[in-house]
């Protein structure tokens, strides 16, 4: 077979299966979020509104983040021109890493280009500083955490999500003097559940643990300075690592580890994916740099969200559609089948000019297919009656796998 | 030993190799370019000229590129808010793939968040839909093509750098049905020396060979519109892939690959490190994109580039410097100790007010440090007489092992 047909063939099983993927083509409009131009492929241009952004709080259009870019770029220029170590470090980087260390209560921090990378980054750099060490990694973790840990090619334990006895459990039988990292997320970004922070502390301690943590879709959002999850449960200076992401409630995009001092500066001096790349434009940094000042000092954006998602999900449990109810600011509704999940998103978006991107296998199990909603600040409540409407229209009539099962209950 | 002792250690071990980096701290200065500003740990601020940076054009700083920008942010935000799949596909990001695909005569392109991730991205998926294929990989190959290809997790052949009888020997001991993909670069960017690229096509084509080019360090500076040294040579349509970077010569961040439209659709399907992660700003795709087009219709900066690179060298090799004389835009100055080379980097940047960074291991190999020399545009005569005298100084009274084997000689 030809190498084209090769890939041909590829495609074709991934479309029958349903895993094709096709991007949705937008144009965020800045100052109206969380309205957007959808560029369709036949060439017309249409607003909807946007329900599945990790903007979080909308922050990527705040006055003071956007002016801070323009001010670095106006200043300093586009891209950094280097490598960290090789004329790119600027001091737009230097004061973001400070302050990072600084909301996280840690020593240091060190940034990416994304989170991704700095998933991959930390935790392959630990395997190579520590050849003889095991990783316990929770079972729901995010793929940038698997690719790290499969990179630091060290032994591994994977325990039961959110699940502490079995965590206890492999830490039991582990050797006492083997060095050991535990590395889980807070918010887990397609069930929106929240990890048992402080617990988890209390296992590291007893085991002689290092902990690692991904903030990714908590930072931000969570504790008075939303600096996380962490820091809401006052547990932030237990742990070990945080890690967390520029490109969601920061809105702006790259990733950043915080940690002690001499454990960055072994990650920063052995990463390959941190050495042998251009660093994060100036300009972005300065740009994070205004959101996360910007979100420690004034909560106002985050409570408002949280309202908003109590609001948005007592309205969709009263129009009985299947929430999966959790303690965070992710709601996914459940649909339970590949097609009818894209059917659901593609007429809200065709009928009722509403975006909620489908998620299907391989980001979620097969079985559980599903819309995942995330109410920011500038959803307005008129905003979410439509979107309640719609949704209770098309559920109605397309009859969800997830809806049969509470009909038979 | 408990944790961060194993840490101090690993320190140590590299501050006594002499590996152990220290970033020099600059604030770029937009319009004044290659000027910066150095802050010193000591909290002081000196005027100083960079000789290191890989905005080799200084597009960095140009208008077209800088309006873009601004609009893009003013209209639209500062991040995309999103992966690709999830809200985060932009008009920004599928203009600059086609403009992309058109520069360098592909059907398709897709970009990523960093030419380091393209390389990872592109790889790893390939190896993933052909497990039964070989990659057969220049000895000199970036870091990144290293791990996509570890990645990819099939068979591999290392042939030595740009040696092209080894590569068709290696070739030869395959067996003729088995799939196969060429890999290597244009430009390698510490010795500056270029691929036979031609040559290489012929080989592929002889024995059904892919190709996948790195042109991270020749795209925007080589071919009549900038696009690399495949253009140059008239075999662009002969590659299967060529992989870019957008933060060197286009001066933003972020990388691509070009390729055939099914292929690029099953990169853009397959590879994790493209699918979880928050896409690129779609600013920086419209900075990017203001880049290239203005580098594809106007070659002035190139061509100047071209003037300064080659004025350069004459004068480092009329003061008897041991420049490693090549066919590209990089100079690197042959230092031969590690010591050394920090050295007459630290005396250039504390006396002279020149920043060019020191290269030495893991990035060279020992006895291969160097001081790395780019000239740009931007770079004046009165820059280059500086240079030449500060080094000439230097070199004569530190007696680099690179001189002594001249003086043998
Ligand atoms: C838990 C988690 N960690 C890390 C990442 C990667 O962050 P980034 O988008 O900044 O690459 C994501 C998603 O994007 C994530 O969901
Ligand atoms: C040959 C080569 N390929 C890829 C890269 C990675 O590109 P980026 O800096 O955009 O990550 C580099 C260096 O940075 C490189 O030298």
């Amino acid at each position: 077979m030809s190498y084209r047909a090769r890939f041909e063939n590829q495609i074709a099983v991934m479309k029958q299966d349903g895993r094709y993927r096709t991007f949705i083509e937008l144009e965020r409009i800045a100052g109206e979020f969380p309205a957007a131009i959808w560029k369709r492929k036949d060439g017309e241009a249409r607003r909807v509104v946007v329900w599945c952004s990790n903007d979080y709080l909308g922050i990527g259009q705040h006055p003071d983040v956007l002016a801070a870019m323009h001010e670095a770029l106006d200043n300093h220029g586009a891209g950094a021109g280097g490598t960290r170590n090789i004329s790119g470090t600027q001091s737009q980087h230097v004061r973001l890493e400070a302050e990072i260390a600084d909301m996280h209560e840690k020593e240091s921090a060190l940034i990416f280009t994304s989170g991704w990378i700095s998933n991959l980054a930390a935790l392959s750099a630990l395997g190579k500083l520590l050849p003889d060490a095991v990783i316990l990694s929770d079972a729901g973790n995010h793929n940038s955490m698997i690719e790290g840990i499969k990179r630091a090619g060290i032994e591994k334990r994977i325990w039961r999500h959110n699940d502490l006895a079995h965590l206890e459990e492999l830490l039991l039988a582990l050797p006492p003097e083997q060095p050991k990292l535990i590395a889980f997320e807070s918010v887990y970004s397609m069930d929106g559940d929240i990890a048992p922070i402080a617990d988890i502390c209390d296992l590291a301690d007893r085991f002689g643990a290092m902990t690692y943590l991904d903030e990714v879709h908590a930072v931000g959002l969570y504790g008075p300075q939303g600096a996380g999850v962490a820091e809401r449960e006052g547990v932030a200076n237990r742990l070990t690592f945080i890690e967390g992401t520029l490109g969601k409630a920061f809105g702006v995009m790259g990733g950043y580890v915080a940690g002690p001092t001499v454990m960055i500066d072994v990650i920063r001096s052995l990463a390959d994916s941190f050495i042998f790349t251009t660093s994060l434009c100036p300009h972005l940094a300065a740009g994070a740099l205004a959101a996360i000042q910007h979100l420690r000092n004034d909560p106002a954006l985050r409570e408002k969200q949280q309202r908003h998602v109590k609001m948005l999900k007592d309205m969709l449990k009263d129009a009985g559609l299947p929430v999966l109810d959790g303690p965070s600011h992710i709601i996914p509704l459940m649909v339970g089948d590949a097609h009818a999940c894209r059917a659901a998103s593609d007429r809200l978006l065709e009928q009722h000019g509403i975006y909620v991107q489908p998620i299907n296998y391989p980001t979620v199990a097969h079985g559980k297919e599903r819309l995942r909603i995330t109410p920011t600040p500038f959803h307005t409540e008129e905003h979410m009656r439509q979107l309640v409407d719609a949704l209770s229209a098309i559920a109605r009539e397309s009859l969800w796998p997830s809806l049969r099962v509470e009909a038979v209950a």
